[in-house]
C-alpha cells in the first residue's frame, strides 16, 4: 500500500458522492483507507459531511479514526453523537489511553453519562483508573494494554497466555515480567520466546535491565528517555513498582512534537497552538494578545524617548540610529535565550554550572560586541557626521546594549526556570520588547552625556 | 533498572578512578550502564579519559556506544583509532546504519582502508550499499537488519529461518513478506505467526496493507509518514519494489527533532545547530553572521531617515514613535511567517488553495490591524500633542504596517517555498529587517504627508 495523499479532486468526488447520499460508493471509497487518512478527510469535511461518512463506518474502524483526529475536531465531532453511542460505538473499541483522552476531555456529567453505557467492563474500569491522571505525566500517557508474564512460568504458559492477552492489543512489542505481586522484574523479547524450547522457565529468560517510569514522571520526561534509549515502549510503575501500564513511542512522538512547537509558537509570538488551515478568528485570539502587549510596549519607548526629544531637535541625527540599536539588542536578546532554553530542555545545562555558562556567555558577548562595534564605528564614519560625537555614541552604545542583551537573554530564561516558569516565555516578543527599551534608555542617555560635552 | 542520571559528583568519582589507571574500578561502574549513558559520560570527559574509559568495554558494548555519541563527537573520538582497529572493533558489531553513517562522514581514504579491514563481509557489503544514498533520504536513514520471510513459506520454515535471521537483530517489530523476485508483499506480526498451527502458509496470514517508502523519499517525509500512521519501522523499496531495507522509530525520532531544532536556530537568528555546552568560538560562529546581516540592514534604516531629519528637527516627536512601529512590523511578519512555514511543514497547506491563504491572512490582518491602529489612537492622544497631526500619522502608519507586515511575512515564506529555497529563513532576522526597514519608510513617508499639510 503506498500512502494515501488528499488532493483537491479525491476531496470534490468524495464531497459528491456524500452529497447524492451514495452510502455504497463512499463506503467502497473508504474502507481501503488506513484510519489515519480517513481523519484526514473528516477534517476537511463539513460538520454533516463527516457525519454521514463516519456512520458508514464499522465499529473497531470508527474507534481507530477517533483516535487519530486531533483533539478539538474530536470533542466538536462528538459532541454531536448521544452518550450511549458514544460509549458503545466507539469508547468500547479505543485503546483505553486514547479513550481516556476522549472521556476526560467531556463535562463530568457528560462523563458519567458515556461511563455508565460502556459495556466491556475492564475497558470502563481502566478509563476510571487512568483518568485519575495528570494528562502531562506518564500516568496521563500509558495505556493499560500490555502483555505481562509471571517469572515462575514456562515458555508454553506464556505462549497460551499470550493468545489470550493479545487479542485485544494491536501489537507485542515487548512482553513484561512481573512476581506474584505484579511488580515488574524485568522484559522478555518475543524472538528470544520464540527461540527456546516450551519448557524453559521464564526467569531464566528474561532480561532484568529494563527501563522503566514512574506514573508521575513528566511527559517531556518520559519523552527525553524514550529518545535517548531507542524505546519503542516503556512499562510504567507506581509508587511500589508495581506495573500498571505502557507508553508507546508514538504517544511520545506527539509530545516531543508538541513541546517544540510551543517553544516555537512562543517564539514567534503566538499563544497558542493556531494552524495555517484554522479560523481568521482563532488565528487573531492567538496573535492579538502578544500584539497588544508589544503595543504598549512601543508605546513605553515612545515615552522615554520624549524625555530626550530636546536632544533630538539639536541633533536630528541621533534618530538615525534608534532602529540599528534595538534591532540588534533583540537579535542577540533572542539568540541567547535561544540557546539557553534549547539547553534546558535538553537537559544539558543540568551537569554543568549555571554560572560557567554565564561566565561563557560573557565571554563570546565580549566577542560579538568589539566586532559589531567596530563595524558600525567605521559605518557610521562613512555617514560623513561633522564630529566624532554620533559614530562614538553609537558604537558605546551598541557595545553596551549587546552585552547588556546577551546577560540579559541568558539569565532571564534561567530566572524563569528556576521559579518555575516555562522558560520558553523569555524568547519571545518579551525579551525583544524589554531589550528595546533597555537598549534605547542606554543609547540616548549616551548620547546626552557625549553630545552635552561638545556643546 | 531506574534510569541512570549524571551528575558532578559521579564525573568527580569516575575521573578519580581514571587517572589512577584503575582499570578494573572503572569497569565495574560502566558495566552496569546503557550505551547510551556511557556515551553521555564519554562526551564529558576529556579525550585521553574517554579512551582510557572506552577500550575497557567489550567489542559489543563499544559498537553500541560509538552509535549513541553526538555525530561531532564520534567523529573526534573515532580519528584517534587506527584504521583496523576502527574495522574490527567497532563497525563489524554497529548495526548497517549506523555503521554507515560512521564510515561515510570519513575522508574517502579512510573509508577504503577500514572498509578493507572489515570481516565480515556481508556486512562490508552492506555499507558499501548504503553510502549510496543520500543522507537525507529514506536510502540514508535505512538499516539493513531485518527478518524477511517468503510468502510460500509454511509457518514452521519460518521460525526456522528467524532463529537463523534474528541472530543478528537486536529486536524484531514486524517480520516482511516477499515474493521469489524479494519484492515486498506485506507484512506478518509476531503475534499472529506464535499463536497460528506451525504448517500454516504464510500468504494465507500475512496482512497485504503494508506501508513502505521509496529509497528516494525525503527523511522528512519518511518522519510524517511514521507520525501519521503510528509505525515503530517502516520498510524500505526500491524503484522496481524490491525490499531493501527499514528504517526504525528511533532514527526518525531524531530526524524529527533535529527538523524542529532547525527551524527554532533559524528563526532565532543562528545559522547552526548550537548547544550551550559548546564552546565559545562555536557560539559565535552560529551567531555572527546574522548580526552583521543586522548591522548592515540597520544602518540601511538609517540612511533612509536620514532624508527625513529636516522633518525630525522640525517635529522631534516624530523619533519618539520608531521603535513601536518597527517592532510591531517585526511582530506581525514573525507571526505570520511562522503559521506558514509550520504549515509548510506538516503539510497541511497542501491541499488548501495557497490564494485562499492569502485572503484570509488579509482578513486577519485587517482585524489586528483595525484594532491596534484603534488602541495607539488613543494613546498617542494621551500623551497631549498639540494637534491631531502626529497622532493621526501613527495610526495610519500602523495600520498599513500590519497590514503589510502579514503580507510579505505570508508571500515571502510561500514564494521561497516554491523556488525550493527552505520557507524557515523567511521567519529570521531576515523577515524582521525588512520590516523595519519598509515600515520606517511608510511611517516617515505618511509623517511628512500630513506634516506637510499642515506647515
Amino acid at each position: 500500500m503506498q500512502q494515501f495523499e488528499l488532493t483537491n479532486e479525491f476531496l470534490a468526488k468524495l464531497e459528491e458522492i456524500i452529497n447524492a447520499k451514495d452510502k455504497e460508493g463512499a463506503s467502497k471509497i473508504v474502507e481501503t483507507l488506513h484510519p489515519a487518512d480517513i481523519a484526514e478527510i473528516l477534517e476537511e469535511l463539513d460538520n454533516k459531511q463527516a457525519q454521514f461518512l463516519f456512520l458508514l463506518l464499522d465499529n473497531e474502524l470508527a474507534g481507530d479514526v477517533l483516535a487519530e483526529l486531533e483533539e478539538d475536531e474530536r470533542k466538536r465531532f462528538i459532541e454531536s453523537f448521544p452518550p450511549e453511542i458514544i460509549a458503545k460505538r466507539f469508547i468500547d473499541n479505543m485503546d483505553s489511553d486514547d479513550a481516556a483522552d476522549l472521556v476526560g476531555s467531556m463535562s463530568d456529567e457528560q462523563q458519567h453519562e458515556v461511563l455508565s453505557h460502556i459495556e466491556d467492563l475492564e475497558q470502563a474500569g481502566d478509563i476510571v483508573d487512568l483518568l485519575h491522571y495528570d494528562e502531562d505525566t506518564a500516568g496521563g500517557l500509558m495505556g493499560k494494554e500490555l502483555v505481562a508474564v509471571n517469572e515462575n512460568w514456562t515458555v508454553l504458559t506464556c505462549l497460551r497466555e499470550l493468545s489470550r492477552q493479545a487479542e485485544n492489543i494491536g501489537e507485542i512489542f515487548y512482553v513484561y515480567v512481573v512476581d506474584d505481586d505484579n511488580v515488574l522484574k524485568g522484559r522478555l523479547s518475543l524472538k528470544k520466546m520464540i527461540l527456546s524450547p516450551t519448557s524453559t522457565k521464564i526467569n531464566k529468560l528474561y532480561n532484568p535491565d529494563v527501563i522503566f517510569v514512574n506514573t508521575d514522571e513528566t511527559a517531556e520526561s518520559v519523552g527525553r528517555i524514550m529518545q535517548k534509549y531507542d524505546l519503542v515502549a516503556i512499562p510504567v510503575v507506581d509508587s511500589i513498582g508495581r506495573l500498571v501500564g505502557r507508553i508507546t513511542i508514538d504517544d511520545v512522538v506527539d509530545v516531543i512534537r508538541e513541546e517544540a512547537e510551543k517553544d516555537y509558537h512562543m517564539m514567534s509570538g503566538i499563544t497558542q497552538d493556531v494552524e495555517s488551515s484554522d479560523t481568521i478568528w482563532d488565528q487573531t485570539k492567538a496573535r492579538l494578545p502578544w500584539l497588544i502587549i508589544g503595543l504598549f510596549g512601543g508605546m513605553l519607548a515612545a515615552y522615554m524617548i520624549s524625555f530626550y526629544q530636546a536632544d533630538i531637535a539639536l541633533f536630528p541625527a541621533t534618530a538615525m540610529f534608534i532602529p540599528v540599536i534595538t534591532a540588534m539588542g533583540g537579535n542577540v536578546g533572542i539568540q541567547s535565550s535561544a540557546i539557553v532554553v534549547k539547553g534546558l530542555a535538553s537537559n544539558s545545562l543540568g551537569v554543568k554550572n549555571i554560572f560557567q555558562n554565564i561566565i561563557k556567555e560573557i565571554g563570546g558577548a565580549l566577542i560579538n560586541a568589539t566586532i559589531c562595534s567596530s563595524i558600525i564605528f567605521v559605518l557610521t564614519l562613512c555617514f560623513n557626521m561633522n564630529s566624532f560625537a554620533m559614530p562614538l555614541t553609537v558604537t558605546i552604545s551598541l557595545f553596551t546594549v549587546i552585552i547588556f542583551a546577551s546577560l540579559f537573554g541568558t539569565a532571564f530564561p534561567l530566572l524563569l526556570n528556576r521559579i518555575n516558569i516555562d522558560p520558553a516565555l523569555a524568547t519571545g516578543p518579551f525579551i525583544t520588547l524589554t531589550n528595546d527599551i533597555i537598549g534605547l534608555n542606554i543609547y540616548l542617555f549616551i548620547g546626552k552625556l557625549i553630545l552635552a560635552e561638545l556643546l
